[in-house]
């Protein structure tokens, strides 16, 4: 069975997983990196940037869960550059030559563009489609695995109105943006389709499973 | 040092303190008690209640700061009763005749109306005044005691956006309410003022406490 796994979205206090004034050179607007710093302390970030060292705890065991058993990810036009990138046929997104994806990685846009092959097994492929039907295109190209939905904030918030999302991770972060991208926002009672867990770790954040309960 | 504190303040995933629709029947909203149900399940909601039996883990440790060193309550309106209490000059508040303030307790409102003197200590006064002015009068009455803030999420804000709250535990159920009172909106930036630290409970909330490290 093939899940639609969401992990290490972090969020703010107040809910926001982007900040406001998205840009080139701000992709999480005011917002900076703060929301993952738990994250870049971690032993998978370091190994994932190449570099030795970082902590082994809780907060790498869940970061870690990012990569095993995808075979496909679903990002939404945010993650893939800042407002406007569709007017640069250059543009290939925020991730540099080798992203961190290895898999074939869908970009939901309003302005479709030819499929772009990246180093390391990431093809980024460009789709201008519902939840449910961007769904079914990655699925096929996971060819059994799971798909991961990468984010941003609007795009998980509608994978999981539709009902779509077996399992989510998301990391809150203790600091109040004030301002940016809601996840939350219109999903009242989703919770119930869910067991919930929560735990805190010593770095301050809290992660959340949702795990879905209901077929 | 007298201080300003707040206990066992519970809001949802995505933020509300009350649900919407809040009503003599529903104090808060449709959120009904679903809120509170983690502080129901206590020895400290047992002994109040006068029953025995209870939990006496993480979530009692707590919810039974409640109580020691307070010397006076500012509540909302909206804590005291429904909308449009104030029409109703025999409206005693929603706590019955011994409520559990038992103290001077200083409820907000427009339309200011004579004390009333309850058992168990608890006199409750009505006054029109901003944040800072009913701090004044509430810090008077507690002779030198600390000064709660009751709720609801409304006056919580207003006093943390003016920096006079010292200590808050704020307790996250892990549920959405979708709509209703935010706690955290327009806060930005606003946890800096304090040491931040999150515990989850095995009952599945999440206790944050703010402790206050500007002077």
């Amino acid at each position: 069975m093939s899940l639609v796994r969401v992990h290490n979205f972090s969020i703010s206090l107040d809910g926001f997983g982007t900040g406001d004034g998205q840009s080139a050179e701000a992709p999480f607007g005011h917002a900076g990196e703060v929301l993952h710093e738990w994250m870049f302390a971690t032993r998978f970030w370091y190994e994932m940037t190449g570099k030795s060292g970082g902590s082994a705890g809780l907060d790498d065991a869940f970061a870690r869960q990012h990569g095993p058993g995808i075979g496909a990810e679903i990002m939404g036009a945010g993650k893939f550059g800042p407002p406007g990138w569709h007017k640069d046929p250059d543009w290939k997104g925020w991730w540099g030559p080798n992203p961190p994806f290895h898999t074939p990685t869908f970009v939901l846009t309003h302005h479709p563009r030819p499929s772009i092959e990246m180093e390391g097994g990431t093809t980024y492929h460009f789709i201008d489609a519902s939840p449910a039907k961007a769904l079914e295109t990655a699925r096929e190209a996971a060819d059994g695995q799971d798909v991961r939905l990468g984010g941003g904030p609007t795009m998980i918030r509608e994978f999981v109105a539709a009902g779509l999302v077996d399992h989510m991770h998301v990391v809150v972060v203790p600091i109040l943006l004030g301002r940016g991208e809601r996840l939350w926002d219109g999903l009242e009672d989703k919770e119930k389709d869910f067991a919930v867990e929560a735990v805190s770790s010593p770095s301050g954040v809290t992660h959340l499973t949702f795990t879905r309960t209901e077929s």
